[in-house]
């Protein structure tokens, strides 16, 4: 079996089974069943299924995924989902309009040369592929035929920065529309504050920063929320919450057993010890109800306790206008810049409370020991998968255990363990990694949810771009064995100009690795995507086996969040193969349109029916994709000038304008689009803003769920007082003599 | 006569005419007729020399420049010379806390060493001189010994951390003391804004900024001045004032011509032709008072038409407080970040008018340019000189002309000329680059002089660490020969191992090649810098024979202000080089204290007494002066590790800490400190401000001169109306519908 037809036969295969799952959407997805985890967040907000569940024709759910209007998407996904879907359609794009030059005029000017055959002839050992023939490896060296390529490799990078600036503007826009939404959020009243110097003594924290602020702001500054360590009672309020769900799902069972023969049912019972495996029977509800209530108490004197000594050097600030918050959270406040820094506050869900307080220099400190680890983890990483990989094969493992003989000793089975168990180890290590960039970014002290996903996707790429497309082109196989990276460790003369070499020299052989990569990836990862089938199983067995409240079936089938942390990457990673192929191997854009148009029905899809975001960033994703697609096109860029080097064209040199304009189109979008991204214009923060959240709303929204008081602590409720209003009173009582009108406030607000 | 001997007599010459210098200025200095010259700065506040000029003792000036108390300095010669004097005593901090250690400890322990001596017994072709004992180079390779250098290093490194957030600190402080002053400055009422979209086709430009300012800032924004195109009318006004002058020269040649024998005096004459040499002679008074009316005309008509016309899309924007125009100075204002963008208005006095309406991508292309044309000089500039050099020996001019055989053969005049004629071309081109670096920042579209001067003194670093640190490092001898650039420009092998190898290998043997730099430097430099010999020989020349009118007198001793352009890159080469050999030659320190010692004190006499600065940045040299400070340690911690090699220490690696380091450090202050000094932080603009200038005054302050029409335009002064009055009704005339009551501004300003 040549490559070609091994290449055919993968392509085929993929193919069959994306056809399969598929065909399985369409079909499970009209089931009234399913509805749960093909419509998720229709199901969640009450609206039931799309029009098209209910239509005969298999195919309906395509053309409401693209003819759902942009506005439409907005609403109901979130702008994060809406600019990722438009990320698709901006890569779709760029190569769209590479591929008008590059297929019709690149092909057939490979195919009519005959380079390949010519070596073949000369050398026999030299093989190559029918496949091969059409690309640029076929056109003789030095030729003016490679005219056409330079003339190619020019198209590709205009039409990406033509792209980028458009898709960059409309971003920009769209973030825009949902800044001056005329219903404000209360992110856009507030600013979070870190790097508070210590307070004087004779003042609290709060009555510091009030004075600071109502100096500055005199006008425009409300009122102040101090951070604090919660940690403590986070961990209280978790048991608590915990016990009640084990109340719940008791009372649950206790009802189903009232069945019409026993209609007093069957109150259960749970043993006290060690996973309910030892100690004395008792009766669950009652156990529960009690713990419940010492738990209730127990929270409420470590809320308490938190409240007046667990006070960081951080806080969030309120504004009683949307400009003055967006002006206040752009400058720099204290004199020594260091202190006092504020910044945007991120929106109130996706708050990172233990990293708040961390100090500029504790942030520093931390980033560099991060980056350091990141730096060990991506070069390194593969080394104790290849060491696993190479002590777990089949012949270790009958020696350490000798009964297994009897099974590997058939044939079938053999072979599919011969090939599985060295992924083994590469399969658990890689579904670790993830978690293990998010532990990392954590630790930087990065204070919101959505920029942790942009660090760990940030670091994953890394991680890709080193592991995968440089570990395949500069050794020619992937994951092959610990020699590659002795290599790459061992090599004195690693020099830019021999990275270049090597790239323009191994790039063409792996091409048709790649683009088998490009086609697996989206025919059976989009395919499992639509499908949703690991999800549906897991729903129906949960579903039959395990869940006993309402609460724990919605658990069952919540969709969740978009993972932007591992998407991302892999995105830009087939971006970055086919950006650096496009010249090279022009048939792997076809491959790549697929890829991207395929994948944009189907994220347009999953993201208005599936997937209910945990939170809004404000597509702060778009830059940092941004820049990861120019990154794309550098890399491709210096691999045709390494290309053409080999080709022996004399004409390469006008190659190395691209990669130099490059790096100034990079800084240019940085300094004049960015901005857009990092804050919020006054020009849009100044809109008229018709509906806005009362300021004890805005200040409850930024008050971590533990510390806010539920409405029924059972019996001991009005015990306490309302958590919420002590903490608005708390900052405005312990504020300097100043009297605070909140009427006066919400009548600003209503201007 | 060897090295070593040399050495001392060189440094005994230059330490000769130093002495001679400093005691021409103790005596030249008491006269009267010279206190033009060294208290220029002082006759010109009309508060006369300081007590010292009339004491006896010749060094009083030093014990009165060394006791001026910081905050007198600050007010005499503004922030911005206080600040380049305060970096003489950091650095000064530095070499004195590192010789504490390095004196002491290294030097004798090189003196003790013989590795000099037992190289020379191996290999008597190796020369090395008694100096060289005094060196690292002295110390036997791999031996323990090295650990003290090793401390040496992280010694010198920790004392140049600490005294760099130091006196970051400090500077921080002057400045915001400097910012809070209850003596408002215009700049600080007012922003620069940039790339102004195209107006709508029913708006001036004036009613565009006004309205979009309002709607965003209502309380605080007052009115808008549009930047024109003056180009054309500054030329006319320079001809006139020019022309003005010619007047004032030509009564007053008449006013002298009338002595007492001749009480009626000889009316000055002139021919009208070219250079006044040719055409018909003319009456100079009557002819200029013509002139002067008809170019007022024509300056008054393009003034009127420049305004109606010339209209950019730049303004100033003016508030009506502090806080306000630094808040809005920080904030991005439009949708799209690259229009509109807002920064904090230059002093009006350095405001470079014919870039302030640049656009952003005309300003990021020019940038590539100059980036680019610079790169080309910093590493070609040589080449020229080295061609002409070689090409002006003796021998060749002989050539061409035959007639200078018969001085030339004349001994000590043909020592002479051999040594001074190949450095004629370096003097000349020398001469010439400041203005061509100026001339490229310019070219970038900067806004402010002071910009512009930081943007020059970059330049001009790059160019004397390419071409002196790096040229006598790498190839042993500067401006030698095209050898050594042909050297450089054709190594293939130019990789960073081998320049940390070559910094390390090379560096050693030019040590005394260096200290003999930096003493003629101080010596030479520091003497002329005091006695202001050339500007006194030409102020009592021009007195003498050209000054006719009182204003032309002071023209001839006007002393300008501190060059920081070429001053500051001069010091810090001196720095660098200090900084590299303060561990391989810790003697040098001893001359780098000097150095810096001798510059404090000559420096703040030539502040407080000499130079009159033009313009006020607030002390933002300071940032730059640190950064290139950081450069140069890296730079020696890095010529460290190269040597650490040479010297086979085996734990040389643990130096490779300390360049990390030394980049988060430059990372922190960046972050921590920079913000500081890029923009007036809210807490200092909140601070309360009792003297306010009023609104005319600084939109009056912000209009250039050739647009302000003057007090007396001779007789037809009264047919125009006044210029600044005009400016300001402009903009308040063509503002949209709402009426603007001045006289509530200015009682906004006295709260």
């Amino acid at each position: 079996m040549t490559a070609t037809s091994a290449f055919v036969t993968s392509l085929l295969t993929s193919f069959a089974i994306f056809c399969g799952l598929v065909l399985a959407f369409c079909i499970l997805s009209k089931w009234k069943i399913n509805h749960n985890i093909y419509y998720s967040s229709r199901m969640l907000a009450g609206i039931g299924p799309t029009r098209s569940a209910k239509q005969r024709n298999p195919f309906a759910w395509m053309k409401e995924a693209i003819m759902t209007p942009e506005a439409e998407l907005v609403r109901i996904a979130g702008l994060d989902a809406a600019i990722y879907v438009n990320f698709f359609a901006a890569v779709l794009e760029i190569f769209s309009y590479s591929a008008l030059f590059c297929i019709p005029v690149l092909i057939p000017i490979a195919v009519t040369s005959n380079h390949n055959a010519v070596a073949f002839k000369l050398d026999p050992n030299q093989t190559y592929e029918g496949f091969d023939n059409l690309a640029m490896g076929n056109v003789e060296e030095g030729t003016t035929k490679l005219w056409a390529f330079l003339l190619g490799t020019y198209w590709v990078s205009c039409v990406t920065y033509y792209v980028l600036v458009k898709h960059y503007k409309k971003m920009i826009h769209l973030r825009g529309k949902e800044q001056a939404h005329e219903k404000a959020t209360p992110q856009q009243f507030a600013c979070l504050i870190r790097d508070i110097p210590a307070p004087p003594k004779h003042m609290s924290r709060a009555q510091q920063v009030n004075a600071f602020f109502r100096k500055i702001h005199p006008d425009s500054y409300e009122t102040c929320l101090i951070v604090t360590n919660v940690k403590k009672l986070m961990k209280l309020w978790g048991k608590y919450q915990a016990t009640k769900k084990k109340l719940e799902r008791a009372e649950a069972v206790y009802e189903q057993s009232k069945t019409t023969e026993k209609p007093e049912g069957t109150r259960p019972l749970h043993k006290k010890g060690f996973l309910g495996l030892f100690g004395a029977k008792v009766d669950s509800i009652n156990f529960y109800v009690e713990l419940v209530k010492d738990l209730a108490l127990l929270v409420e004197a470590e809320r308490q306790r938190t409240l007046k000594e667990e006070e960081l050097p951080a806080a969030f600030v309120f504004f009683n206008n949307r400009k003055a918050a967006a002006e206040a959270s752009q400058a720099v406040h204290a004199p020594y810049a260091m202190q006092w820094q504020v910044f945007p506050a991120p929106e109130p869900r996706e708050v990172e409370w233990n990293n708040l307080a961390k100090t500029v220099h504790v942030r520093l400190v931390r980033q560099g020991l991060v980056y350091f680890a990141v730096f060990m983890t991506v070069v390194f990483y593969m080394i104790p998968i290849a060491l696993i990989s190479s002590l777990t094969t089949l012949d270790n493992l009958v020696k350490i255990l000798p009964f297994l003989k009897i099974i590997v000793n058939y044939p079938p089975i053999n072979t599919v363990l011969q090939a599985f168990l060295p992924q083994l180890a590469l399969i658990v290590f890689m579904s670790l990694l993830p978690s293990l960039l998010m532990a990392f970014s954590r630790m930087e002290g990065i204070p919101s949810k959505s920029h942790l996903v942009r660090a760990a996707s940030g670091k994953y790429f890394y991680f890709i771009v080193f592991n995968v497309f440089l570990g395949v082109t500069l050794f020619g196989t992937i994951f092959s064995s610990l020699a590659g990276f002795k290599e790459l460790l061992n090599s004195s003369k690693f020099s830019i100009s021999s990275v270049v070499t090597l790239f323009g020299s191994k790039l063409p052989p792996v091409a048709a690795y790649f683009i088998t990569y490009v086609a697996l990836q989206f025919f059976v990862g989009y395919g499992l995507e639509l499908s949703r089938v690991i999800p549906l199983v897991v729903y129906h067995l949960k579903k039959r086996f395990l869940c006993k409240t309402e609460k724990e079936l919605e658990e069952a089938w919540a969709p969740g969040p978009f993972t932007y942390e591992t998407l991302v990457p892999a995105d830009i990673l087939i971006l970055m193969i086919s950006m650096a192929y496009s010249v090279i191997a022009p048939i792997i854009l076809l491959f790549a349109i697929l890829y991207y148009a395929i994948g944009y029905v189907v994220l347009r899809n999953q993201a208005l029916n599936v997937y209910v975001p945990d939170f809004e960033s404000g597509g702060r994703m778009w830059p940092h994709i941004h820049a990861r697609i120019v990154v794309a096109l550098f890399i491709g860029q210096i691999t045709m000038m390494g290309y053409f080097g080999i080709k022996k064209f004399p004409y390469a040199v006008l190659v190395l304008i691209l990669p130099l304009f490059t790096i100034f189109f990079a800084s240019m979008c940085k300094m004049n689009y960015y901005p857009s991204f990092q804050v919020t214009s006054l020009a849009i923060a100044s809109e008229d803003c018709k509906e806005s959240p009362p300021l004890r709303k805005v200040v409850e929204a930024y008050t971590p769920e533990c510390l806010l008081s539920e409405e029924a602590v059972y019996e001991d409720s009005d015990k306490f007082e309302d958590a919420a209003s002590s903490i608005g009173s708390r900052s405005v009582s312990r504020s300097d003599s100043e009297i605070h009108n909140s009427n006066n406030t919400e009548d600003l607000y209503a201007l």
